[in-house]
């Protein structure tokens, strides 16, 4: 059977290069095309000698590559490239699928105060799907445009879903402590993610107001069918290349079996994983893996519960995510090109 | 003028060895006696080559030591062994500091289960001060013996204090996010600190219960004049050394001016240093210094205050503390013998 | 057709762990038992949370443990266990692949000079094939015992062998500066390994003398037909998890296009990726992954030639050979379950 | 007595800060001017917050900035910045010390091919003194301008001093592995420095040819009375922040006590620590302290000598240096302003 033919738009991040690991080995695709303005002709063997012998793939100009003879094409561009682009591939009925926050807001007014542009097409906006699987299965199936989630936002909902589902929990008072490694800053060159900066420290950052506080206030309101929730979300920084830890705080309103509660919602879910009562997830046990580990704490048996999750941000908050999308787009098995297992230690 | 004469038991843990990177070079202190069981007669600069050149003491058996003569004795102690020894040198006029946990927690019933063992001297327990000098530094001046305060309780309570004391939040629900360095772990060989296991990787431990929640429950308590408060407090491991990050959150009660409210809590004090609105503190602008750096944020205009308080787990966090406390007893200089500059980058 | 049954004698260990990460998706093989004394009982996934979904075993008493109805038994143990406990599973026709040292020496004075016990079966180590690939491929395939080379020797051993056998450099005069991962040093806990200990620090190691020495004195005497050469060998820890860098330093005794005679010496190597000129192979370019790249420098075209070669320790040096030399013996293609690409970054 | 004024032009890099951190507390000296052309008029602190409450002084535009009233003037300056400006300051009788390389060869062609552009003053490169006090600390006393030594160089002339000043090695044949933390590349923002590139990573650079080398043969030649001498350095990256650690191969030309060379040649030397036989110095045993250790090994008795030599490339292999040539040049104790004990860990 003809493979799927892949497209990559911008692939000298990391999330481009993490599309590539995961894409290189997946027994359905076939990568066709990547572009880089900076890079054309360079081939990614030579930016990323990880990729020696097992890539052979030249960047292409952007202008020169035959997006359109895809099957699908993954946006691993900044915030505000795709945007520009996709409704031509969508016109040749290329599929599409936005690792950058494009067509992750729904409403415009909202996306355009956080990000600081206008947006190029709203009404595209419209018709794409937020690929969550654990939310949104069934529409990402037939999706033409999937809005690939967030790094924070895909530990914190994935966290708090089975909480809000269940409405067992103060809608109005949720906290999100978020951690994440440097690697969630993407590979450009700036000051305060050198290794000398952030290296051997920890900080907040973005108290006052992050872009994944609307993409996540979005999601946590549509699990409780549109009523208003109130979202208190700090990230921090910390010292390590991958990983999100995400502490969660609600309080509970009655009284319900949490381990039960997790073990069910995502009993059925190849790459959610309810660790067994008690435990702490560790970032380390998804290094590279597209799972999410999740355990659930009720202190003292008190009426605070604590949902500890972690991700590979640039797997299942990222790259990983997206391939998961693709699969299921195309029929795929789910878990195609994703089984990877984690690098530990 | 003569010396103050200085002894330390149990030199060999990270905070022995930072005991003495503060005491050699401190001005008003003569070190006479530091005592370790398992290295007696090794020079302390055999251990810790850091300080060859400039210590030349070696390390005393405990059995052999003259800590009678010391003007003030530290116990750098596991939990568990000041309380056999601090009464016998109480009664012959010593006084002392105790950085362990040995004398933090007033009920007794409370220490033995977080602890779990028999408290040597219940009755010695209700004569020691707190050693939190910004809560307590009048009964610090004159205390015989003074429990040095914890890593994390520093952090969570200086950062807890102004709100409490000017009674502006919600008591019952308030929620400690906090982050240290590996070297909080101490120096004992244990797997899960080891640099393959914790380098790269973050996770929380201890949520169901940490013994540092009785004793940030019992400061926090004294704030509000004994009424009950409701705490939550989630640990978490940092692949770095050195520093504690707490994040806290409370429920504003009632509108207030958050950043003088702080600016002015903290305005006398040598080594509590309030930020500028919108700040983010790192740890490393404490790497090595006594200070406790703190910032205060009110996203959004919302009801929840959240703050940032960072500190080094060895310094304010332990051994500083333990020095401030000394120089308040003998009447020096607050910061004397602290005034060294943290080390950044 | 019948998988190959495959045994794990001592799987509490990186290296064992990083079989099970290997083994498991290999296509050919069926993991049978895995042992460990201490953790009898334990499902595997338990100990290493990276594995649950995906490893269903529990670690098995040795006692136990039918070893005897495996294909091949991979030794991941502590130096001087294998030794006591190979014969009899050659005798019942089991193969052995051990990844400690207890089969590396021929000479059994050294051996027991260097591991400092007396060796249970020297008549053993007579028949094993030391298993380089690159050196010893076609010993390899028919072999019954195969001892797996050292970290730092896989390294070293490769980045000399072009130079030797084609006979260009002083062989009386060559330097070893190597430097490795902290989890070279294993998963036992050591103070010297500790975060607070390795990390942000560096420093050279067993300068006098370390056991890989006469591993490798052994290797490249062989390179050169048993004639003597001089080594000298400097061990050093980055503080990183995973990596091995060895710079190789030899004098020239002969003009030679250097980067020519590398690549046609490896040209044919699945696993030994020889980078163009001017190039510095980085460790992260082979983690998680099972191959070696070198690339080779005339500083100022003078008589001095530095190779940089670098594995992952845990892969090429260690688990990844193994499973390689696997491969061979069962006449399986040789990069069989070693398709994983590095992970980067 | 009137306190030395002190200038420091270029203060926002890493140099620059460090030199705030010794100079600050320096007993002898009064920070009077810092300058920055893109921060004039920014607190000092608002950059770096580790100086909050100690330093208050605000960075300076270099047009505005009275530097002809210090009596010494640091320049933490890129290369090519002070070669401009030098020589109006010591026109008016102001000391001058360099940080950076524009007058550390005195060959101006070498300068030029290495550094990539024309030399501005010729003339005074030939008046400035390199500052490596254990070598000329006489002509350093008397100089007007002090070219201060690099970080590489200064780890590797001071750990083959002792063997060429004593002729006890084959010149021509030296080899200088050398190992960096990432602050040696400065704060500037590059993509090869960032946390999630240089992090869990170890390579090397420039073995073509790094500008440290024509700066190091420059010093060891003058070792041996101006003979040719025939040096190979090898520079590498390690994942930490701050330290060098050199280990240096030469072959004996004769026997001798080594320990007693090196104990005797720096007998007298106030940051020169020669380790007891047998030790390996750690980098983080001079974190944030002006010391260089070293130790001499000559394994297995043979006719390698091997040297260890680690500094804190921001103290012994820049800031710390600087400070210690002034003291030199203003008659003060060498060591003050420099007594600030390592931190460990």
């Amino acid at each position: 059977m003809a493979k799927l033919k892949v497209g990559i738009v911008g692939g000298t991040g990391y999330t481009g290069v993490e599309l590539l690991r995961l894409l290189v080995p997946h027994p359905e695709v076939e990568l066709a095309v990547i572009t880089s303005r900076g890079e054309a002709g360079l081939p990614v063997a030579d930016m990323f000698p990880s990729l020696r012998k097992q890539v052979n793939l030249a960047f292409t100009d952007p202008a020169q590559a035959d997006l359109a003879s895809c099957d699908v094409v993954f946006f691993a561009t900044p915030n505000g490239i795709a945007m520009q682009q996709v409704q031509a591939l969508l016109d040749q009925g290329v599929r599409v699928i936005d690792l950058a926050a494009d067509f992750r807001i729904r409403d415009i007014a909202t996306w355009e105060k956080w990000y600081g542009m206008s947006h190029a097409c709203p009404e595209v906006v419209a018709t794409a799907v937020y690929g969550l699987p654990e939310l949104n299965r069934e529409r990402i199936r037939s999706a033409q445009l999937v809005a690939n989630p967030g790094c924070y936002p895909t530990s914190v909902q994935l966290g708090f879903l089975p909480l809000l589902q269940a409405g067992v929990v103060d809608e109005s008072n949720l906290i999100a402590d978020a951690k994440s490694g440097v690697s969630g800053a993407g590979r450009k060159a700036e000051t305060h993610t050198l290794f000398a900066e952030a290296g051997d420290n920890f900080k907040a950052y973005g108290v006052a107001g992050h872009r994944h506080l609307p993409e996540i206030s979005q999601g946590l309101t549509e699990m409780v069918n549109g009523r208003k929730i109130g979202l208190t979300f700090v990230p921090h920084l910390i010292p390590m290349i991958r990983g999100i830890h995400a502490t969660l705080y609600a309080k509970l309103t009655r009284s319900v079996d949490l381990q039960q509660l997790f073990e069910d919602c995502y009993a059925d879910e190849p790459f959610v994983d309810v660790l067994p009562q008690g435990s702490h997830p560790e970032t380390r046990s998804v290094r590279g893996s597209n799972h999410c580990r999740i355990a659930v704490h009720q202190p003292q048996n008190g009426d605070t519960v604590i949902v500890l999750s972690v991700i590979d941000n640039l797997v299942k908050g990222a790259a990983g995510q997206a391939v998961q999308n693709m699969n299921i787009m195309f029929g795929f098995a789910e878990t195609a090109g994703l089984e990877v297992l984690p690098l530990l230690p």
